[in-house]
């Protein structure tokens, strides 16, 4: 009775999960050189660890739009498919916010990085674990729907986190710093990192949309 | 032969109604507390509305939660149960924003919060009532669509207003304050008042999809 | 067998497709008008082309009641209409975003705006009337879908190359200006022009789901 994501999927279309796997994949890649890039604090290292994303990024787009042709060229129900694009691109949508990032971090050139920036790029990377780890279960959402739930739900925290970290730091720099547009540089890096944490809580509610819909 | 919103969602599923009545009362009330915020202007006083805010943040999250798993337990046909899900994600963003403005209010200091600030945050309250007036018709959809797409004008044309309000009170704020600090504080915090409109708007264009769906 | 798009639509409302390609072809002249009141770079000139955007922002408005409004009161499948909505909706958002660029530029008054202003206004336009191109595809989708993504595709592309344009005019601007009030201005003004192409993009992401769903 309940759950025919598996039953309308499955049998049709084995084929998404791999590729849906790898585009969360991508994301934890990229997050895991975002973070390298914040460690690594000297523009070298910043300009290969940037390039190494903007590929990763470029490899999410051309797999996002392998995932559209083949929904278009494969028989499943309509509904199915127009939830696997949503999906996709919701994935997607995360690998391009850590590129974005990556981009202000290396040309904005602050002086210097914040440690809230390196918390909010490992709180991306566990975002980007947890997104893998519920894109794996969707194959089993029937036997499972608890665990990736959790997951769910974790992203929404991470999110919450995040937010509040920005908003310390934030508070801080207005208290401390007088230069106006070192305060507009580290601003926006910090609030494209917090966006990023929003964007993986979007992953997570188009999951409970899937939820929703099928479990 | 039109409308069957009635007929798929009151005979199986009545409870979801009130769930959705309380999402939107939570909103108004947080809007209330805003203006409360504003009027205050003082920290103390901010201090304590700012929790209550915050309170209301954290019950409106839980009860989105609780209408999620209400949705997975409960059959339903699963578009509407789709379509509740997205209008309760909805209604709740508009207090997680409202959250949002508080906390910028609270934490950025500004030396003085403009008379604009007030005027978008009875905006934002005129928009809840809206909001809750809309959603309360939302079980007689069949009986009155006109009394419920009036309403969802009323908000799309109070976003307009505060787009307006927030474009004289920027124009204004360059030409006349000179600290740039002082501007960015205000901008953001004004702009987040703004946004909050935006996603009152969203909850109209979300709510006349569900009358061009089953009106 | 394939795309049932058409089968759905034609037969039994052709009347939206010139609603939705008139709502296009305003996007397209506000894109046009907003490229003149850049190129004017005179406070009289903006003033009176900033009017003739107001009232196609006005316009666009108007049509997309319409459109709902039709919805309402015409039986097609409860599916159609929906995606007709979204369209409709989309394709308003461009021209809003376009009424909210000439806005800044006609109220900020920065000094001089930056040829890469000019640049983005360009790509707007490019994209706007990929879009008309698009629109003007969607009803014989059945027998050229491989023209409608390769507009899709355009407008995704642009969206990158303006991504570029904005991220190298901030990397010179923070390297350059030294007046964070200019600054905080021309960045705004940049910013709101790259994002109205995210705006573009997204109506290709919407033509994209109704391949998806129906081609």
């Amino acid at each position: 009775m309940k759950n025919t994501f598996l039953n309308r999927l499955t049998p049709k279309e084995p084929k998404f999960y791999p590729l849906l796997r790898n585009l969360a994949s991508i994301s934890l890649q990229a997050a895991e050189q975002l973070v390298a890039c914040i460690e690594a604090n000297n523009q070298e290292g910043a300009i290969s660890i940037h390039q190494k994303i903007k590929d990763l990024e470029h490899s999410g787009d051309q797999l996002t739009n392998e995932i559209f042709e083949k929904l278009n060229t494969t028989f499943i129900t309509p509904f199915d498919r127009e939830d696997i694009n949503s999906l996709a691109n919701k994935l997607d949508d995360v690998t391009d916010e850590i590129y974005s990032c990556s981009k202000r971090i290396l040309f904005y050139k602050p002086k210097q990085l914040p440690q809230a920036a390196l918390d909010l790029a490992n709180m991306i990377k566990d975002a980007t674990k947890w997104i893998l780890e519920a894109v794996k279960e969707l194959d089993i959402l029937k036997k499972s729907p608890t665990k990736i739930k959790k997951y769910c739900k974790e992203l929404h925290e991470i999110e919450n986190r995040a937010d509040e970290v920005y908003q310390v730091f934030v508070t801080n720099l207005f208290a401390k710093e007088t230069d106006a547009i070192e305060i507009i540089k580290l601003k926006e890096i910090m609030h494209v990192l917090e966006t990023t944490t929003d964007e993986t809580d979007h992953v997570g509610k188009i999951i409970k949309t899937i939820i929703v819909k099928y479990a």
